[in-house]
């Protein structure tokens, strides 16, 4: 069920991108323990016009493969999250060459009746998931 | 005020698209009884690369006219919101074909403070709502 | 650690929008007292097909210069919601000229365990913020 939104700048190849929502996603599974078929994933690009990305003061460089991730959940722990994050950095500069530098992620929590994945049911409260 | 985000792939026409969108609303005033004009809808468009959708293992088949809808709203209780799942499907289907196996939800709450529709004040605090 | 993500029509020059988004920084920065450097910023633009954007029944004009911005943030007042809202207005039709009747915004909170900035940390709980 997580719902991962990727906002990126213009220039990756499609190969890169592929590969980008796929380790995003086993870092997904292996955090959140969600089920391998559970990936809900969309990608938008933008100009440097349209994305603004500095640091709060943290003095943590960015370049143009920056990679601001957005993730509607129900709800986890911080355990959870913070290992996400730790996963996703990893995963995506072993596989993509993502820098630890480059990877912000913003969470989003909802609960169970705010999930229908077809057939207009509410699969968390019909007891389908 | 609810604000409804719809993802969809490339290839929709213009008219499907309107239509699309007049019949999410319909289901929207329906099933959250929310005044005609309370219609805040945003389109964006994807290809097969940048959108992926799959189904937690539910063996639900998608297809090229698979819809996720965003929703952003005010606290509604379960009832509304599977009556919502309900309707949605219903009128997608009927009115624009698309299949019930095609739509997904993603809901968000916020509350009264979080929404101002114009001149600078949150309606819903004013009493203007 | 406020994200913005902006919603305005085809038709913007870069030179307005880097105003825009200049100047919603300024008020962001004014009234919830982040750091000038706690700047993300998105921007997405769409033709009349694919915004639909009413006004609730408040008898509010939109002209083709109507901007929605979304903001996901860590909890805040509803005194500095009213307050941003104020002050963005204001700072928006000063600089831009993007009329009162032309700003909508919708804000949804999150906690801090929800941010990582960078390095696959959360900040706010390892107190590097």
């Amino acid at each position: 069920m997580p719902l991962m939104k990727f906002h990126i700048f213009d220039g990756w190849s499609k190969e890169n991108i592929a590969t980008l929502l796929d380790a995003a996603h086993d870092a997904m599974v292996r955090s959140f323990n969600v089920p391998e078929r559970d990936r809900y994933q969309l990608l938008n690009t933008y100009s440097s016009d349209t994305m603004v990305m500095q640091d709060t003061g943290l003095d943590i460089p960015r370049t143009d493969r920056f990679v601001l991730v957005e993730v509607v959940s129900r709800p986890r722990t911080s355990e959870q999250k913070q290992a996400f994050y730790a996963n996703l950095t990893e995963d995506l500069f072993e596989k993509c060459g993502v820098l630890p530098s480059d990877l912000m992620v913003s969470l989003v929590e909802n609960s169970d009746a705010d999930w229908s994945f077809g057939h207009g049911r509410a699969q968390f409260l019909t007891k389908e998931l």
